[in-house]
């Protein structure tokens, strides 16, 4: 995606450029340390590409892009706390590398530094933009204590798994691309839009990556394979074996799932009820189904049909890890 | 303290009504267990206070003096767990009560929080607002670093000490004071000059917090006394002491903080060399050298004479808390 890698040449230039240098090095060298260990940066690039979609000003666009991904690492080092997860992207986390104190306060750091990025902007534009982000904030923290609710909470309900989605991971990306409409001026017809076609599409990926963790080889997908059948995750294969299973799958999948074992009989037992199920199947279905709901949004925004295209790729990109 | 009483009465009547009552419970249950465990409320008194002072709108204050209040109680939840203090206020600490994670994710939810309760100011005052926020909040994570940093730190410069106490607890006060300036339209002049007043005070009120750790009285203090030497604190005392004693004051000084006893004989032999190099009297005239340089910018403010009675009060009630 030759989009892409344009607008993270502009992303990685400005984050260098960016590079924290103030006093104490205590707490801004370890931000340093998290940033240089880029993930996709996909946040920034949605909010630039939404800018071009409406004709924005990418130079007024670009830091507040930055603050997204800001925020996004400040709460990956508090959420790497939370988890007690050693590695991050390959690399020690924040936490392991330094200690509990610098996750702590340098993560809190990030966070505000992530306000400050929007002061760039004109006052009008600064309001609308940080009370939106303030507001999805918040709903990511809140996606985050369902996260971990989940883990003692017996029953999980489909609803409550697609808020806890959507408030983990959804509304970020989506507001990342709210925020690259307001400040183009984009109407509020077309703000609202994206940010609904962001939302569904993050519930795809999301959906997607479920599945991933259990029937995407490591080669391709990256990450540790059926970590979250190890931690009893409530995914939606979880979920929709509940719902399609037998007395006895169902009695066996809570069997395997009442420890936290690391035998790799576990991950075979737990496959193969959710193959028997055919919740695989029917999870690739919903990663369709709300791939198109994105797509009918997307379609709905009065732009130009060409300028769309990038978004088009992007669902592709995000959505097609494997096939 | 009349005025103090009736400033206090509607920043408690609005944190009741503002108590968080959104879902998940988890995340929103352990904010208002905190809020409801209230220090002195100080810096929302102070915003308005100086709202009043230059005539602004109480109403339009009420809300941003809340802001400080909810980023104060964030900044003692995270600093609780970064101190691994068991308690605040006489009550067990939020993550003492909950959990760690709980103090984690909690505590960032009302940094966010806090920002939102600027969101009622027209949008040139929210900015100006927020941005001198966001550097504030800053700020304070500095100061919590240096003061960090002072633990195992072999020498602390008088400077270095300045800064620390002024980032850590000085700038917050001022910057409630200034945003109740900001928010009543207050000259540029008059802003700045308030602002100072509350640092050379917090300066004052710090310095007064050293020496009554080691010199007060339990009771009238209401904090476990001399703490500050059981944990080795480089506290003004600490400072003075090295710069006034003797090789030998100095040997036998850090002979006692190589080690975190609970001796009882640690407490009273830094006392003797306290006493004995009269830092003591050092410090109450550094206390009362800042609390002129406060009162002359106060003098300075452009309003009438009268309208200043409540902040030489508040001066005096925080920094004659024994005498």
């Amino acid at each position: 995606m030759k989009f892409f890698t344009e607008y993270l040449e502009l992303i990685n230039k400005e984050i260098e450029n960016n590079k924290f240098s103030s006093e104490p090095t205590e707490l801004y060298e370890p931000l340093n340390y998290m940033l240089a260990n880029a993930g996709k940066r996909i946040r920034p690039v949605m909010t630039l590409m939404a800018c071009d979609l409406f004709g924005g000003d990418k130079k007024l666009a670009i830091r507040p892009a930055l603050a997204l991904e800001y925020f996004h690492n400040f709460t990956l080092i508090h959420d790497d706390v939370m988890d007690e997860a050693p590695l991050r992207r390959g690399k020690e986390t924040v936490h392991k590398r330094y200690d509990l104190n610098t996750a702590i306060l340098s993560g809190d750091a990030l966070l505000i530094k992530s306000y400050q990025f929007f002061e760039q902007l004109p006052a009008e534009l600064y309001k609308t933009c940080t009370s939106f982000f303030s507001k999805t904030a918040i709903e990511v923290c809140e996606g985050q204590q369902y996260d971990i609710n989940f883990e003692t909470q017996e029953e999980v309900s489909f609803d409550e798994y697609y808020k806890m989605i959507e408030y983990k991971t959804g509304v970020l990306g989506a507001c990342a691309f709210k925020i690259g409409a307001v400040i183009s001026k984009a109407s509020e017809e077309n703000t609202e839009l994206i940010y609904q076609y962001g939302l569904n599409l993050a519930k795809a990926f999301q959906i997607m990556d479920d599945y991933l963790d259990v029937f995407g080889s490591q080669e391709n997908f990256g990450k540790k394979v059926a970590g979250d059948i190890y931690e009893n995750k409530k995914t939606i294969l979880y979920l929709l074996a509940l719902e399609k299973g037998s007395k006895e799958d169902i009695d066996e999948l809570k069997y395997w799932y009442s420890n936290k074992t690391r035998s790799i009989d576990k991950i075979f037992a737990v496959e193969r009820i959710f193959k028997r199920l055919a919740v695989d199947e029917i999870a690739l279905e919903l990663v369709a189904k709300y791939n198109t709901i994105s797509f009918e949004y997307l379609e709905k925004i009065e732009v130009e049909k060409e300028k769309k295209q990038p978004f088009y790729d992007l669902s592709n990109y995000l959505l097609n890890r494997v096939q």
